[in-house]
Parts: C-alpha cells; structure tokens; sequence
C-alpha cells in the first residue's frame, strides 16, 4: 500500500468532513449529511481560491488485486475495485509576516487520520510532507494549537520536534 | 487624545518594525536599520496584497495646541508639529476553514504597544477592534498563541474573554 499527499479536490469533501466528524469535539460541530450543507462547499471554494492556504488529503492506494478486499467492495459488477482512499487531512496556511525580519510563518490545523488507518504512521508522514511543502514556500516556521485535552496529539507533535512553548487562547465570537 | 485603528500604509513601517524590536524577544528578530532592510518591505507588499491578512496600526492623535510637547518637536521652523503617532500594531489574519461547518476563524499576532504608551489601554482598545473587525468579516473565532514566557500578556488576553485552552506548538523550519 502505497500513500500520497496532494491537494484536495471538491470531490473529497465528504471524506473530509467524515473524518473532521469522527472526533470527540469534532462530532459535536460538523453535520456530516449528504448532500453536505451548502456551507461546507462555500468554505472549500474559499479555501481553493486562495494561494495562501491549501488543504491537504493523504491518499493510500493499493494494488487492484488487493481493492475491494482491504478498502471497499465494488457496488455492481461494472464498478471497478475502489483502488484509492482518502485516509487523512490537514489545512496547511501560509501568514505573510513582518516579523523575524518579514518572513513567512506557516500553521497546520485540522489535522485528521481516518479511525480505520490509525497506528500505521499516516499522520506522521502527513505532517512531514505538510513541513516539506511549508519550507518549499518559504516560512521559516510552522506553528499549531492542539486542544489542552488532546494528550495523545501533543506526544505526536513533540515526536515531530514541535515545542510546546505557547499557551493557544480562544475567544468565541459568536 | 484620540486613539485610531486603521489599516497600516508602507509609510507606518519603520514605526511598526521599531515595535517588534522593542521587546525582550523580538531584540533577538528584527533589524531596525534606516533605511529598514528590503525583506520588510517585500513582506510588507505580501501582507498588504492579500485580503486575508491586514496590518493594523493605532494612531494617537493630539490637538495642534497640544502637539510637539507630547509627541514630538518639529524638527525645523517651517515643519508642523507632529499631531499623530503609531502607538501600536497587530496583525490581524482571517482564515477559511472547512471545520465548524465551514466557518472562518480569525487570528491575531504581533501585537505590540509602544513602551512610552502603555497603561492606558491602548492595547485593549486595539484589540476590541480587531475583535469587532473580525466578527464583520463573519469570523465565529479569534485564536491566538503568546509565549510561555509572557504572563502579562496572558492576564491580558484571559480579560478581554481569551480562554488559555490550547497548547501552541512550534516547529522551527531552518
């Protein structure tokens, strides 16, 4: 099995949005329906037209002789073996800064590895092909905030080499 | 004396750049030369042309009876007194999401207060209205991350309604 990380098409959305769902906060904030409301296509075609932010799937491939055996089964005798899957996300955002004598920051969020795939490294090499690509554009550091709660999340990013040398506050403005 | 938030113009960055430097972190960041080094500039041009990012200055203005003994001296007989000084900055970044159903969230960095001007809440006036700002351009969030380091900054976030609930984490990229 083979992973990719590109950009993420209108097409993925639903994959998207099922794995922002499938989270202990993120169940109580999406509405994981189909079609999917208006807003999150709204949001997507934001996100797409703007050179400064870029979201991300990780796509796992496999072999046609293994699809539909380890991904999903064909629907009817003319379908062909789905032979990808969306398996992760992230939003990758790149700020213009003054600081650090004007260079560029970049951020990571809404970081997601499907429940299904979990264990296997895929977050791992999301989030190093996210740095790649952050350093490709110029920013001389990347930046997060990851929930107080999310214990398992802050071992995995300080594993990336992150430090947790910030205090990430909220304000909700509505 | 009236205090004004606007949008920051190329002629605000030395003032701007001098802010950053004059703190205990940003001493070790920035260069404040005259003239200022080009890569601010080109940073300027960067944020200034993307419309999810806006550089905010505030701006003290003084009667002209008042002018020259608070701000500054003109310089040369035929030169007015100043009557408007840059007194802080901030940078203010909307960002498209696909979480929460697809709604923007907002984010605040570099915000600083010149040092002969603290106290009298100038930083919390600045701040009330990048929030204001951020709530017309339908931001449901404002977030922001402040070094470990920055207790006060901190105390002063947590009073204008910031819940510290995150960890901010950092990668450094060269």
């Amino acid at each position: 099995m083979k992973l990719e990380c590109r950009q993420a098409t209108i097409e993925d959305l639903p994959d998207i949005v099922r794995m922002l769902a499938d989270d202990f906060l993120g169940k109580q904030r999406e509405r994981l329906e189909d079609p999917l409301p208006e807003s999150y296509l709204k949001a997507f075609r934001e996100l797409d037209a703007d050179p400064n932010n870029e979201l991300i799937v990780a796509v796992m491939s496999v072999p046609p002789t293994e699809a539909g055996v380890t991904l999903s089964e064909p629907k009817t005798k003319n379908q062909k073996p789905k032979t990808e899957s969306i398996v992760g996300t992230l939003q990758l955002t790149v700020t213009p800064s003054l600081s650090y004598q004007g260079s560029k920051r970049s951020s990571v969020e809404s970081v997601r590895v499907d429940d299904k795939f979990r264990g296997q490294g895929i977050g791992r090499q999301m989030m190093l092909w996210a740095i790649e690509r952050a350093k490709k554009k110029g920013c001389v550091s990347m930046h997060l905030t990851s929930h107080g709660d999310r214990k398992d999340a802050h071992r995995f990013y300080e594993n990336l080499g992150f430090a947790a040398s910030h205090v990430g506050m909220k304000l909700v403005l509505k």
